[in-house]
């Protein structure tokens, strides 16, 4: 692992590494926040969204200084495998920045586009290896494609996280333009997305854990988004709110409005 | 004026203007926070620092939040003219990008780099004519060369801004390589400089308003900020703070980090 950067903030450290990934066959960069705390700490995860790299949510969320105040980690992973060698396509929303969080099974994916993977495999062994981080208190967040990310990553992995939180998230996409698309390049048919899909899984009853989510009304987005299936799916639980939250759109100055509250959501479940 | 965007924000609007400047000749975009409250509101000026736009602060010093609790709005202008037309140079630190908030008297650059005019005459007359601020309630701060820009300007205009701030301010950049060979570009010498030199000016006792500065000691250009000499100048004054703080960096990450404070500097004085 590289050090590419480590930065003093809110009494902590911001830090971007590089590894080498077996998972993605490739060079990846992320970063991590760790809080001016003796740790072992609990981790928060921040999954970003489509044509995001590690950096956007690092440097425009806001997110450090309520963790700092918590005593919680941050770590902001890349949202595909990236470089020479690795697929890509013309469109923003998919190949690299696009990854979606599942392992690619289909050609020219699948020997790099293993997100999936990397997040829950590769990048968890390398942290809690090296930094000072408790696995046993981990949570999961993210914006759009990686609000789909956290949701489903959290579903897929049954008592690896405490709580699950979303800005923006994409709900349903095995009816949207995010995610037929990308799941019928990654997986072969928009039916095998249907393992990935929040709202689905939800309504399976396999989101069981904490949840928050907020999304604008204002979401330029919001016909992709598909709110009101992840609502509908959990409609009458206490521990799951799916908030619309007036007038705010799908940018970072809307994640970084209700930033605090999402810190604090989860903190309650890290750090009781 | 045209909108070029406007996004919810912590309660209140985040907003991108671009207008005609006729001090500086060229069409200029500035950044603009209203917080939720009805106006007129107090204002806080933020300068940004070399290689920068109307931007970076925006997005990444995380103030709308501390400015929406304090009702305080927030603009933020460009650090240069830019386009065609209007001269550069190929150095980060010379020509666009790098306005040092002065009005040059140099060729190629008397016709458009006229920042000091542009701040304090043109874009305010604008933003106190469209949006509803309040002229008798004005503080300003800013980074590096935007610290720079903060106390000079509040210097050069008494009685216009009740507080003054600034995040790794160059504070003598008559003996700065970033001062000597702007002032020498911009104004045809450095000793037309010392008319814009906080350092300076505060040792002749032009700098009374309440000010607080914050320096990290580990930043990568104290050798260029020369903040001792800041210090100096104001050394027994109760109302002037020249701090100094404990393994921070030039970064945006150092901003953000004690923008909080900054914020509730400004609101003392601007709604007492």
């Amino acid at each position: 692992m590289e050090t590419v950067s480590e930065n003093k903030c809110f009494g902590g450290k911001q830090g971007v590494y590089r590894h080498r990934s077996a998972a993605t066959g490739c060079e990846m960069t992320f970063g991590l926040f760790l809080p001016p705390v003796s740790g072992p700490v609990p981790v928060l995860w921040y999954l970003s969204g489509l044509t995001c790299t590690h950096e956007n949510a690092m440097v425009k969320a806001g997110a450090q200084g309520f963790a700092a105040e918590a005593g919680v980690a941050l770590i902001f992973p890349d949202t595909s495998p990236r470089g020479e060698g690795v697929a890509d396509d013309e469109a923003f929303d998919l190949g690299q920045g696009a990854g979606f969080y599942v392992d690619a099974t289909e050609a020219p994916w699948a020997p790099h586009f293993r997100m999936e993977s990397y997040v829950l495999g590769d990048l968890s062994d390398l942290v809690f290896a090296a930094f000072p981080l408790d696995r046993d208190a981990q949570a999961i967040t993210g914006h759009s494609m990686g609000g789909h990310g956290a949701l489903t990553l959290a579903a897929k992995s049954p008592g690896r996280f405490r709580s699950v939180s979303a800005f923006s998230p994409i709900c349903n996409p095995t009816e949207s333009d995010w995610g037929r698309k990308q799941f019928d390049a990654y997986l072969g048919s928009v039916d095998a997305g249907r393992a990935h899909d929040a709202s689905l899984l939800a309504a399976a009853g396999k989101l069981g854990l904490p949840l928050l989510t907020d999304t604008g009304t204002a979401d330029q987005f919001s016909d992709l988004l598909r709110t009101d299936t992840l609502k509908a799916a959990v409609a009458g639980r206490e521990d799951a709110a799916v908030r619309m939250q007036d007038g705010y759109d799908h940018s970072y100055f809307f994640v970084a409005t209700f930033m605090r509250e999402h810190v604090a959501f989860h903190a309650r479940h890290l750090c009781p």
